[in-house]
């Protein structure tokens, strides 16, 4: 066996600790470590500009491992890079506690900047980080002075290739030109269920050019090639790159190379054994070399300089430039930000659409870190920040991305820019198309992602474009999904509540249902405090001892307001709660919420939407008034009366609501 | 003003049809219809083999509207066609009750073959119409005598080639060679926020090609070179075809022609008047000429020719091929199915996912329409039928599809199987998934199709993969989808009463939820009658005058099981009830499901999964125990002690219920 070079070394240890915490865990994926560990030691120790002592260095270059399964490959490099994660740690790959999840998990170990597993979502995520690299960049750099031009590479697998997400997210890339993205794709011929023969035979160098990418294909186990087509990836201007790395999955593994078997499964204590055996390796588990140990060194050194010379600039920039960086950097919000969101017109009648983009214009000028836009809807959704400059190819400077009709992309991009660290992203679409990125907004909430998702054309108000636009359960369904706020304003001041609560959120993404229809302002007692609403439920209009409590949120509050004046005819004491952040009130101890909704009254609520889960809140004696079928389409106006939402009909079914 | 050719007649007649109705609903989308009201009219005069007087006509070709905002260009051509729609329902267009909703809903006028509106998903129905008929043809067909050998036509638009649904079907459909799909992309180069230039630049040709599909481009207002590329497509074998056609939005409108004013709203008045006077056409509305009329009756005669040559043909056919047609179209099911599922093992403890499996085969072998497959998780989910064959180019015959690593498409692809009339198709994948295909999900809900999608590793016992794999919120989210019936078996048996149910379900579609880890078979009491599991939630073991309900599905039934027993040694008197159909039960009367749940009787309920929901079924003092955040990386052993669902700290958490 020939002597092995630092770098094989390095490459072998990489391999040989993933198959061995695979094998320890009993579960997991050895293939794609195996296959990805040459470049993958290429890229942190030749390319990647980071500081194992400053995990959150501004403008270190990011690393996503889309192919999120192939976790040990990065445990196993971020271990021997230095980072604060040890052999133990990868030893308890998998395990209760571990830093080392199944799948990376950022906030567990240093050095994950993404969470990945669900395909097609890092290499998405990347676009929107390589994006906020761009227009960070385009805030604070001078043309001699860059203080943010961080590059993203990215390690994507057929799985990501193959999902929807990535192909709307890669198209928009190539649209924009971001020429700081390097993907280099795993074309290992193998998925789970076999060869990639049997579903996968598209040309997918060709679809990239298609997409207006920079593609080269290189045989991903020859360092030098690969190493050639980084450097040229690198000098790219103007695309993204496309790096199609021909490789084979469990390359070395005797009987199991180029198979499906090693894709998701340890490879067995025999196959191990005679692996390590070829490779001239020792048998016994998590064997380190110190060579593997000293590899990085150099590269280490280097780019601590590079961090303490990036640190210097930082530190010394003055005058507006220092301002805009210390804005973006901080992602400022103003403490009194909800007193400077109330407009003055809480009076106005209007679309919560229209009033919440009121208030977005206000924020604009207050969070510089604000940047977004819609999925081809802006005019509809009226998220446009006004005088924000688009987002195109070669203008990175605009506050407005036009995602085109790519929701799926766009709630990654945006988890992307919130990853980025610079930024209070938001994407808009139709209430109804929530649904085409659930599996981002999921990622956003796992991931405690300060996160904006505004949707407009929040139910069947929507109106004449039917059931197959009109939301009905999605309002519920994106309550179900953990650490994602769902917010309903009733009217313009709900909407400033709502939009100083989405901006003080620091620990999670806040989704918007909004009315495409006009609704009237809420009368509220003289009293009434304006960070009330900020609980996610208050009382809006109380009777003396009630008997009644009617809850409702956004379009159906005002409705309540009149039922209550029906019913008080009808000689019922009615409260009315309005609810526009029911996600932060189920947050509150049940003293406090009792406090607003009462105990042993009568409860009714009014939502447009599914009321199953609302009949948790009504109790067995209690009503649950909104839609449980789907839409039509019919004018808005019809549809109230034919779905039984007129305040008329809400206070008669009201009336049969007991504890 | 030259006369007008009878074409040209028919295609001013369509496009001011549509320009009218919108004009009348003061809602819709005008300049689509006029810009493809040339193709339109010609696929229904030229190519499109169907007969008015048999919609149903099994080997009709389908055309597929995938930009259904455009539903009245559709609704103007079938009009005219000779369809039962009459000039009223034209004038009544986006009104409450009209067969003419606001996008093409299946159902509400004959001619209409799948649900439209949401972008991407026509075109990807599409391709499982294709499937279809490439599938059924396989089974039925002789090399002189086929009998079903449809083809599919497909209008598309610029938001369905940026959604990532289509991308992944058409990849899949340039994979599987589908020759009788023929696309025509609505090269208008307008979405709705302007030029697509802000946001789609890549080059869509090349893109299709790299999916190997055989491209051309025209001028979509040239009716020469449009036949002549429909010809070519329909003559071209082994490969799906798009036909590029630039068209101008809103053609022939003075000010608004190739403006995204032209999209979403109607034109206004005076434009009306003067696209009308430009064209020669009388400003009355809804004017049709007596050549329009008369338009498509030589097409329609030799359609009926058809019809009735194929009738006459299917009716004669005898032995086996007879049978096996049978069975298609009527996607015949045994009417004793439920008692041919229960195999007999139902005292075997393993995993829903492979007793779901070994029911499946079972199911196979009865039902000929049964095919399906998985987004690359066959060996995974189980779901793979066994000696059915694969689906690949080329070879057509089997009935397990390899959907790659595309939930989405899968989704729409399945519906497109089933609404084919000959399939009860499936999709398989983990949970967790189900968030990427939801959107093709809601429409199979809305449409009424019996599809099945298969879903395993239900819950956080998927574990070591993680959160990001783990569902939590799924099962909940899939129950709040209106038709769409979600069902979470505990066993064996219940798999087979599960499984019956979703093929005797006609009118909509099921989910499964199936446990990755094994489970023991439920104890049920000698007189235990299976049909009681139909009802979705049924009385597994009683107690005289119980005072403690625990009410579980899936996974967790056997978990309350043991939990009874805990508590009857703490004196508790318990029921178990187990719902493996809540979606079924909740539509039950509530004397019915009193009977089942008791009334007054203190009520526990137990998923590993969303509470909140369930709160309704508790009531207040009730206690719902599941899992209301993400879950984490670790055995599923240890997730369940530290998630509190051991069977010890069910118990003592049910000491608490009160009613």
């Amino acid at each position: 066996m020939a002597r092995m070079s630092a770098f094989e070394d390095t490459v072998r240890t990489v391999q040989f600790l993933s198959v061995d915490a695979v094998e320890a865990a009993n579960s997991g994926h050895p293939g794609t470590p195996m296959a990805l560990a040459g470049i993958t030691v290429d890229i942190y120790s030749r390319y990647l500009r980071y500081d194992v002592e400053r995990p959150d260095w501004p403008n270190r270059d990011r690393f996503v491992l889309s192919c999120g399964h192939a976790s040990m490959l990065l445990y196993s490099v971020l271990h021997l890079a230095g980072y604060d994660l040890s052999l133990d740690e990868l030893k308890n790959f998998r395990q209760w506690g571990s830093k080392t999840a199944g799948h990376p998990e950022i906030g567990h170990a240093p050095g994950i900047e993404t969470t990945t597993g669900p395909l097609g979502q890092g290499i998405s995520n990347a676009v929107g980080l390589a994006l906020a690299s761009k227009l960070a960049g385009a805030e604070v750099n001078t043309a001699d002075d860059p203080i943010i031009d961080y590059r993203v590479f990215v390690l994507a697998s057929d799985g990501d290739l193959m999902e929807g997400v990535a192909s709307e997210a890669s198209s928009l890339a190539g649209h924009l030109g971001l020429d700081n993205l390097v993907a280099i794709y795993d074309d290992n011929k193998i998925s789970i269920d076999g060869s990639t023969d049997i579903a996968f035979t598209e040309d997918r160098a060709k679809r990239y050019e298609a997409y207006g990418w920079f593609v080269q294909s290189v045989d991903g186990h020859d360092p030098e090639r690969v190493r050639r087509a980084l450097d040229a990836a690198i000098q790219e201007k103007g695309r993204p790159s496309l790096i199609v790395a021909r490789t084979h999955i469990a390359i070395g593994a005797p009987t199991k190379q180029d198979t499906a078997a090693a894709h998701g499964a340890p490879l067995g204590k025999d196959e191990v054994a005679a692996t390590k055996k070829a490779a001239g390796w020792p048998l016994d588990p998590f064997h380190v070399p110190p060579s593997a140990k000293s590899y990085f060194e150099p590269w280490a050194k280097e780019n601590r300089a590079r961090r303490e010379a990036w640190e210097k600039n930082a530190t010394a920039l003055s005058g507006d430039r220092a301002a805009k960086w210390k804005a973006l950097s901080a992602r400022s919000v103003p403490e009194d930000l909800l007193e400077q969101l109330i407009l003055g017109d809480e009076k106005k009648t209007d679309a919560t659409r229209s009033l919440s983009s009121a208030v977005q214009q206000k924020v604009a000028a207050l969070v510089p870190s604000l940047v977004g836009g819609s999925a081809d809807l802006a005019a509809s959704c009226k998220t446009t920040i006004k005088g924000g400059g688009d987002v195109a190819r070669g203008e990175l400077s605009g506050r407005n991305i036009h995602f085109g009709v790519r929701e799926h992309a766009m709630g990654a991009i945006v988890n992307g820019l919130a990853l980025s660290g610079f930024f209070i992203p938001y994407g808009s679409t139709f209430l109804i198309f929530s649904d085409y990125m659930r599996p981002s907004m999921r990622l956003a909430a796992l991931m405690e992602q300060q996160a904006l998702f505004i949707f407009t054309h929040d139910s069947i108000y929507l109106g004449e474009d039917g059931p197959t636009h009109q939301a009905v359960e999605q309002v519920w369904a994106l309550r179900l999904i953990p650490n994602l706020d769902v917010v309903r304003p009733a009217d313009g001041l709900e909407c400033a509540a709502m939009w100083a609560h989405a901006l003080t959120r620091r620990d999670g993404p806040t989704a918007f249902a909004l009315s495409r229809q006009k609704l009237p302002a809420l009368d509220r007692p003289a009293t009434f405090e304006p960070r009330q609403m900020l609980q996610g439920a208050y009382i809006v209009s109380d009777a003396d001892d009630p008997n009644l409590v009617l809850i409702a949120t956004g379009s159906e509050v005002h409705v309540a307001a009149e039922a209550k004046t029906i019913l008080e005819a009808r000689g019922k004491r009615v409260r009315v709660v309005s609810a526009p952040n029911w996600s932060a009130f189920e947050r509150l101890p049940p003293g406090e919420q009792e406090a607003v909704l009462g105990k042993g009254i009568p409860r009714v609520t009014i939502e447009a939407g599914r009321t199953t889960p609302w009949k948790g809140v009504t109790g067995f004696g209690g009503v649950a008034i909104g839609v449980d079928r789907f839409g039509a389409s019919a004018p808005a106006e019809r549809l109230q009366v034919e779905f039984g939402l007129t305040a008329e009909k809400v206070a008669e079914a009201a009336l049969g609501a007991t504890t």
